[in-house]
């Protein structure tokens, strides 16, 4: 490692980060300016095809493997078996969703790729290679559950599992990603040696401490129970009500009470119930069965444990007041984690050397970093998202916002390049526009 | 009318009807004993071919209307422009709904006017025709409203706004019609001069007074409110509880509320919400809008209108509780309804006839029959439901009870189609079984 250190060029790949998200967000782009690309659809097979095409163009191979992830390796080190940086998101969204969401992290992560590849045919070195990667299924909203792609890669879900997942009209992911064209045979590339993913915040944080930057240390808890509530079908008409044994109505009744759990806790616990399937949810017919999940989250584990048995009971209270059975069909925790501190301190001086504040914080939602997590150094960078507006196709973050993050990631990218990937060793690695690319 | 009536053959018309009927019931079958044969759908379309190839085999004509509505022509008086009795119900279903539901009242209305042609051609004379008709789109439930059918025939609703309702893929009733060969061209048969409609009860009056007839007397009104809560599409993990903007969660508070306002009036109110559809429906997603119906029923006009008053106060009050707004699309009222006592007086005589203890009861439910009421003289006559089980598999009227309402059916028909119509009239006829066949 002699050569001298050119500047990243952040102004080009600002530009080009601008140009190729407008180009992706015109695939399933909505009428409200949002995009609904639910997984493995016609849309995302299109902002699949346009990333890799970028990334192509930028010199990079392309991998699809067996639960269509997509793997953009950009071989910067000249070193067979050299270690991997890997930096991404997803591109498959929420119905009527935002275009940021996952978007940014993977279209950035290609970008800052093309940046790296530059910067290696004008003669730097590195000691790792680079990787973006887009992640298939990260929403949950066609296939569940959600980070299916990124758990697959990261081992603790089979391939098989994952494939089998279906949608609400009986596709297997497995066909719908052999109908899009990316259900691959590629081997994945190996564990990096340390994930960075870029996303917006989604949430008021950043915002309102006018930070531009988030360095996201703790991800909140999330316990899910999934509930079956059985009544009787029956005829909304002559039924007497006190023989109905309506399943809406234990279902509105937890509804209700899920709420409540959470306003014991203010600012502290979310819950929600975000999707109720009613059979045989036709008028004139009391519905006998309905299906949901009550999701709870917060960042105390105590009160994870303690909100869940409340829910539970909750849950057999409700099915009693309208006299019908409820089963609970399934658990999920997904415990209050950690990130390594080596990560947040690493993009805590790329921000500070682009003069960007940053700030410590949550995430309350799960990201594909979470996935790897605890199988490398993993972190997740936070940039604002105007009024917290997530889900949603008003969903924003501004130009500046976008930079500020792609700058951040770019560096932090370019370190962890140089250094062979490890974190510690990145920060220790001179500013890149200062000259020397040695290790001090 | 110098001929010998013969004995109407019940034990004839009751064995077609159980070979008839066991037959239609293989048209969308379920594993549990019922059926789904939703409007216009592939089982409907074979459950009307077998009811006309058995009509048509009887002897009568088929006609099929701009709605699909199917009438089997029964000419029994050989006069040209005779009155017209009609008997009749839908052959359509709930999903997952018992078998005798409509198709009771379709198949003894088939098997009745096959009795009848035989008369005619033993010798008996008619002063009357006699149609056996299937109704489309009885149940609301893939097409809505319901009684779309008999309220087209009735000409309280146009045929284009019929055939251009949707289900919830988007398919018109016409498309769906024009799918099964069901879109007909034929002219449909005069308003009749009397109808009469055989159907289960669906509750438990019949099986509690051990009776085997119902004449029903009068129709509960019913108060339906279509309701729309809009809040706002947001992330379920990281937007504050405070901010949320949950649709489903006001439903939620307005449904339990819909049962509390039955439970003040016990026995003489009832309430629901059957179907709910809730958007954008996915896991993570706080559900931005949610569609509901509620719907009142009662006997006593003026507990409908302070009902409907209280359920738009509480819609207003859950999207408040819930921070969200709410907007009522619609609201219909089917007002309460008395059926004429001419046709009552004629069925209980028949009854009597048959040594079957009957009953004047409500009926709370629509059935087609209500269609017609005020176009003409118009009865509903029910056989007992075992335990009140109704759009449900496992909705059963017992062999002996559905022989005995057809049993009562035909003497009823063959009255009316002697008299030419006239209920009135049809009462002053003596038994069929006695001979002589002259108004006295």
């Amino acid at each position: 490692m002699t050569s001298t250190s050119s500047v990243p060029d952040t102004a080009a790949a600002a530009r080009a980060f601008h140009a190729q998200f407008a180009d992706i967000s015109t695939c399933g782009a909505t009428g409200g300016g949002g995009i609904t690309r639910l997984c493995a659809s016609a849309a995302d097979g299109e902002a699949r095809h346009r990333f890799a095409d970028a990334a192509r163009e930028a010199g990079a191979e392309i991998l699809v493997d067996a639960v269509g992830n997509q793997f953009a390796l950009f071989r910067l080190s000249g070193i067979p078996g050299a270690p991997l940086v890997m930096m991404g998101s997803h591109l498959d969204s929420q119905p009527k969703a935002g275009r940021f969401d996952g978007t940014y992290g993977v279209v950035a992560a290609g970008c800052i790729g093309a940046s790296l590849m530059r910067a290696r045919h004008a003669g730097e070195t590195f000691a790792a290679d680079f990787c973006a990667v887009n992640w298939t299924g990260e929403e949950g909203a066609r296939f569940r559950p959600s980070l299916l792609g990124s758990s697959t890669y990261a081992g603790s879900r089979r391939i098989e599992e994952a494939l089998s997942s279906r949608d609400d009209a009986g596709i297997t992911l497995c066909e719908a990603l052999d109908a899009i064209g990316f259900l691959g045979t590629d081997r994945p590339p190996p564990l990096p040696a340390c994930y960075l993913e870029l996303h917006v915040e989604q949430g008021l944080v950043l915002e309102k401490a006018k930070a531009a930057i988030g360095l996201v240390t703790r991800n909140w808890g999330a316990a899910k129970i999934d509930v079956v509530f059985t009544g009787e079908q029956a005829h909304t008409g002559p039924t007497p009500m006190p023989r109905r044994r309506d399943a809406l109505l234990a279902a509105a009744y937890l509804i209700a009470e899920v709420r409540e759990i959470a306003e014991r806790w203010p600012g502290r616990f979310h819950s929600s119930v975000g999707r109720l399937l009613v059979e045989p949810n036709s008028p004139n017919v009391v519905p006998a069965r309905v299906e949901l999940s009550v999701e709870l989250r917060t960042a105390d584990d105590r009160l994870l444990t303690e909100a869940s048995l409340m829910a539970e009971a909750a849950i057999a209270e409700a099915a009693s007041r309208a006299g019908i059975s409820s089963t609970i069909t399934g658990r999920t925790l997904r415990p209050i984690r950690i990130l390594p501190e080596a990560v947040c301190d690493l993009v805590a001086t790329c921000a500070e050397e682009a003069s960007l504040r940053s700030l410590r914080m949550d995430t309350v939602a799960g990201h594909d970093a979470i996935s790897l997590l605890g199988q490398c150094p993993t972190g997740i960078v936070f940039v604002p998202s105007v009024d917290g507006v997530a889900h949603n196709e008003a969903e924003l973050t501004r130009p500046a916002d976008l930079e500020a993050g792609l700058a951040v990631g770019l560096r932090a990218a370019w370190r962890l390049c140089r250094a062979g990937g490890s974190p510690e060793r990145a920060l220790l690695f001179k500013r890149p526009d200062e000259a020397s690319g040695a290790v001090r």
